[in-house]
């Protein structure tokens, strides 16, 4: 199979011939009668197509949300954007395509698993140790949580994003901890667990989306349960039911505040680090996505267009200076 | 001079001839007559004085907040608290006793310096360097800064307070920086600069307070006329005017949102940085002094008695494990 | 044992014998010295000492909060207000007094349970009716469960106050299950189970407290937590798994919004319903207490002198007529 | 007059030969120029018009929001939604057409009246009872009463809406008053007297809308209004002054507090029971509405596409179980 | 009558031999026994009593909050304290002295009257003039209007305050229409009206309090009462029904947000000047207050020594320059 | 030139042949293609053109925000409302048109400059009355500050929207400082100060915008910055280090607290006085705008169709009367 195209980057006139992600199917009216458009992606963006006519939706049947199609096509230009004039989409066989091919992703998963893995092993608690192992040292977990993103649309929105952010948390939180004088592996076992209820709360296979138990119950209590069942499983219990405590607590309070969604506020100083290191890994994601898209900027203007909705209504500017370094200063 | 005494650990019974300073100077009425009450402090804690009654209203004539009086009694204990039975008071002049020995305070800014001065070196663009080093390059303020405290009575209030501050800011928003690929030097710069107008709101001799200015301006638009000053006196400037309105927006968007005293939200992703590395300093700093404060807790117990004010009223809990280190585990 | 005194209604000069609970131990300064005054009460309510002075502190040795005490005094007056002078007070051994006798309670609980065992027995789904009896069928937790208070200072702050609670959201719910035709059986079960982590958040032998556990992790999490794990020692499970679901989210939901410690807002019929029941339970008592409560009042006064904390900071009003009914209208 | 037929339900194909209320007139543009749709309703729902464009505009002249017309047509399909094909539509004279076969509504109220009257006529209080009547025992109020919906849009948008969530809001505030122990007939009178202000504030002939006193004085002080007016008229009164200030409060407070509306917030037992009966028929109304609206929900899905605005932006789960009755257990 | 002495200014060593009020009566707890302190006032300020012990309380009996009492004694010092040394104090009879030498007051109203009905005569509409006129035109309602305080503890708590205050609303509320255009005559007639409420929500011989009334209904509606219930006596009625309703709105909307007490918000351009010239008159008032009272301010400290209620909890800077007038500049 | 057509007025059937401001050009998809519509707009108003389709697009190149052009047209009506369809658009060189000609405008503002040079001239303190002049006293300050809105979407968006905004907050501000007894001369210069920084904050040739310094720091630190720049090029400076900080605070303070944008709050009476000046200057115009637009009413409703965003989500009501007026009252 051919490497996949970068629909981002694609130029107008270009060719597709591609197995490509059905992202959204939204259906239009017009006075011509009503009209479809499909949102295609893969593992670089994703591309809108040119419209599907009335007369053109028996070549659409099949086609829903989530569907792998093998689509040929070629890219045009309506309106100032790009679309691709699809002339043949075909369903593939569910599992036909390797997801990683059609759904963003953070790419090679193995230095994030290095960097953790080794701040792992340097636990000292061995009834610590042994308790985090009961995710980190299986392999299952390991692979969905490799995979899965850490939000539907938000930040890190990817496959990997989940792994991916778990890494980013540690490094911030492992500094905050040194300034504050916080038990370094605490806080790393906080961050290791503080996301394990997002395994429950989200699907990532066909696209992006929240499951019924994690609408119902929130990834926060999801991970919450998620440990105490594994915990309890063990026989003889791998810690002890106040260790038990301290480490839920880290997963109920790392939103920090309630009406953040968090059970209860933080109240120790590892779970105090672990929210500000959540949160700075979260909200720095949001602002360098926001300031890398280009169509959050008109021309060559330095302040978005609008206020941004991903960085709770705030412009972004995106200039920036070399402080003379260029000058040879 | 000798050691000053740990007023905090002083046995009942201990006798005490020292320099302390005068941190508070209450009134009190009581059925027997009013009396008064000083609150006596040094470099490691605070003590509260045996009641003056009207009868020895003469001894402590010229006892104000803010004096540094010689004092001679002996610790005695009253409903169960400690309190200095003061047999002699005498105000020393203006400057006789070096400040450190009679306020809280970091200890040794030497490596506070190190740290700071090594980044600081390492900064590439030479208009960056060159407008830190207005201010970082200088002797007086350098002087100032490493004896003001990072807030009158919350996080770091100690003299040196802001420089450990700022340092801990460093080490972490180049933690977040590394993760979300910000401008290194940027955030150091925003990290260096966002404070500096702390150098105009708060007095620290005597006692910590805030000045006038630092009441109707506001450290952060103190900070932003103060760079801005600084460099309009160089001639030519150190860096151009996009470059100082960059500067200029880190010191404003420092706290994050207007409600919590920023002159605008970060649009920047080293704003943003700086905002949570700043926050992620001062909390955790609170969260460590109050589980530090033993006044918190009740005897054995392992939350804390009320709600604590500086925590945004949560409660706090010091319980903790080895898990299972101890045992060889 | 004579039946304890009620020491709300107790006149000056009522001569008291008898056993009573240290509800609190509270040091105060005065001129004269330190001196500490006790809080005593029983199942009717509380009465406060007069002083201990230091001369009488060997009287007391001993004397501390959760404590029970033999007390031999008599019934004075200081300031207005009614006060206990102790000629005697001996702790007791721990057990000697039925808890019933010391704490408020709202007396006889058998009705609470023949109403909920009553509509308990008319749930018609099976599995609903299996998982409910983990609980309500078990000899243990229904010992417990009519002990517990509902809150430690708020509504229905009673030993059996929980059951009471209980069968009031029981009766509530009903009602509004009725008009918006949301399933009574599932309504109900939200009702026995949303409070069952108070179980594990309270303790009330001695006093009324928050367990570490309860601060660090709250009721709502914990009563999720207690019917995980008890469905999950069932083989076969009494219920399925979007089962379990559905009545964790109950839980989860009960008090409506984050802000409010809910883990996620109530998505059913069913849980809307038990969220509001909850609501008009609990805030009509704290009113009704409110009312009732002389001291709220001076005088004749049909207003309240000050705003209510557990009303929010309203102000109450205890006039009322008969519309004219004793005047044979 | 045949049966008004079922808007909601008429399959594709279907001939419509009707009078329906004109309820929205709403002009787009488009390429092929501007065209006007129009949404029809009865009593049994609303479906729209397929486009009438600048050629049919004489067909559609005087047809206006609030209108009722005959109207000629087919149902069609386009983009996947039923419309209606006009062929004909002709206003008629205004009063031609009942408006219960036009406008959504309750359907018979007299179960409701039975219900309320019955209670109002256990109200032992001869002042309170009178007060009640100047109202209840009047012919035209009734009239009107029973039409005025309970919202123009949100909960009980129907004709008679507001007769049956004053029967839901007596059925649930009698079961807070019973377990409160609130006075039950002042509570019946506050739930009948709470929403009168509607009368004022709605106008529900046409379309359901706001009258200009409503929007510049609300339904609660119009009701405050409405019933001072009413008393005033009376000679002798029907009840003293105290009682009537009872009686204002229990109006003026039933929103709970001053951000939802309330001129004051509740300060006697029964304004609580009232605000919270209120408050939980409205919620659990939206609630059950929504739920039963299959426009929320996408294909199998369980949980709601989207969040909602009359849940404040909650999603809903419509998810359910027989708990195995069906399976006999 | 001799004039009442300036108790504010009164030095120690002073006599008094004058008809007060008793503001307040407090009991406190001592080691000596329980005792009571007194604060007289009278319409210069107030002044403490030394405390009345036990063996002094026959001399204090039938003294209560709001009586009026000639008193004899001299003023010594207590802690730095000025206190009044009672040696004879007796009940004076209901009326023997005028409220205005014993309470707080505006001083000469005929000023503010002046201004007002100047204004008033010129409004032109004769509808309007007339319904104003029912209340303004009545000497019994200018009676009590100009006695009536504006609040009970914070601005314009004086007696007259009412007066006053409307007559700032009228001054500001002129020059706000005057550069929006609004329409002058309604605008007045708008702060005539807004707080004619407060007559009956507030009660002044004694000492300032609120009424039953003013507690369960709020002085908004309690205003919009009193107009409904004066126009509905005239026949035939001064204005119209719209009229009516535009006054009324006026009254409804003046605290701008149903959070801080408004009905409804300001809809009409005459009721949004209005609520920005109350709140401007209310508001600088307090600021006013606040500078005036050297209780906020300690020593020669230009910047209050406390944040302070009646600023929102903001702190007040009292320094000022003559900006070089002496100077001869 | 002939005077420039009332776009606001202009009749279906009228010609246009002038130079017109480009304000906004947008592009829209339909089922015929893209098409683009022009936003056109002078000093009376605005008027959007008819579609340019595909085939049209040659004839819009170079058309961009911002541009000024000769358009001639004819005006048409689609779909109710009037539209211009342009049969030629040429740009015109950049300052070939008076810019008072194509932007909104308060028209002559001798009249704001006549009273505001008055009082300014009136200020006694030497050292105020210099300071201000450094800025009022200024040619080119002047010539600015009269065509600077003082919004850019908002209230006062016009050319000289400053200037008239100041003199009515100067209005306004001289009423409240003359009720409270606040000094009207530093009143004034606050009035005077406040919003100086909008002139770095906004640029208005060609189209309203916020620039990067606007976005980056605001108009109220800009103003700030301003003000200590200029005073810091005065040598000997015009004011003392204190009187400057006052008037910095003045600036920093004015809009009331944090959230709303304020540094500080106001500390002083004259800063609270401006607030209050400020917002109601601000506020009032919005109402009177929203009032005028007949775009916010249906047909004959005297109530808004929305909640209007300007007003805070707040209907409008556009009722009066002459209360009897014209009927010779």
């Amino acid at each position: 199979m051919p490497a996949p195209p970068d629909l981002k980057q694609l130029a107008v006139g270009s060719r597709v011939q591609d197995a490509l992600l059905v992202v959204d199917v939204e259906q239009r009216d017009s006075a011509r009668g009503p009209f479809t458009i499909l949102t295609l992606g893969n593992c670089h963006g994703q591309l809108s197509t040119a419209p599907f006519w009335p007369e053109d939706q028996p070549r659409i049947a099949g086609i829903e949300r989530g569907v792998v199609a093998q689509v040929i096509g070629e890219v045009g230009q309506y309106g100032g954007k790009r679309q691709l004039k699809v002339s043949s989409i075909r369903v593939l066989p569910r599992g036909a395509v390797d997801w990683h091919l059609l759904l963003p992703s953070v790419g090679d998963v193995a230095p994030y698993w290095e960097t953790l893995d080794r701040w792992r092993g340097e636990i000292r608690g061995p009834r610590l140790r042994r308790t985090i192992d009961l995710f980190y040292g299986d392999a299952e977990f390991r692979r969905r949580y490799e995979e899965c993103p850490a939000s539907t649309a938000g930040h890190h929105a990817e496959l990997g994003g989940l792994l991916k952010h778990t890494c980013e948390v540690a490094v911030i939180g492992r500094a905050i901890a040194k300034v504050c004088r916080a038990d370094q592996d605490l806080v790393l076992a906080g961050v290791l667990l503080h996301d394990i209820g997002k395994l429950d709360a989200y699907r990532w296979p066909g696209a992006f989306g929240v499951t019924d138990d994690g609408a119902l119950l929130g990834h926060v209590t999801l991970g919450m349960l998620m440990l105490d069942r594994r915990v309890g499983e063990e026989d003889p219990p791998p810690c002890t039911d106040q260790e038990l405590t301290i480490l839920l607590h880290l997963i109920a309070s790392h939103h920090g505040r309630q009406e953040f969604g968090a059970a209860v506020p933080p109240m120790t100083l590892e779970a105090e680090v672990l929210h500000f290191a959540d949160n700075a890994s979260a909200k720095t994601a949001s602002m360098a996505d926001a300031l890398d898209d280009p169509d959050n900027f008109t021309g060559e203007a330095l302040v978005s267009a609008k206020s941004l909705w991903q960085l709770d209504r705030r412009r972004a500017y995106r200039g920036s200076s070399d402080w003379g370094l260029g000058a040879g200063g």
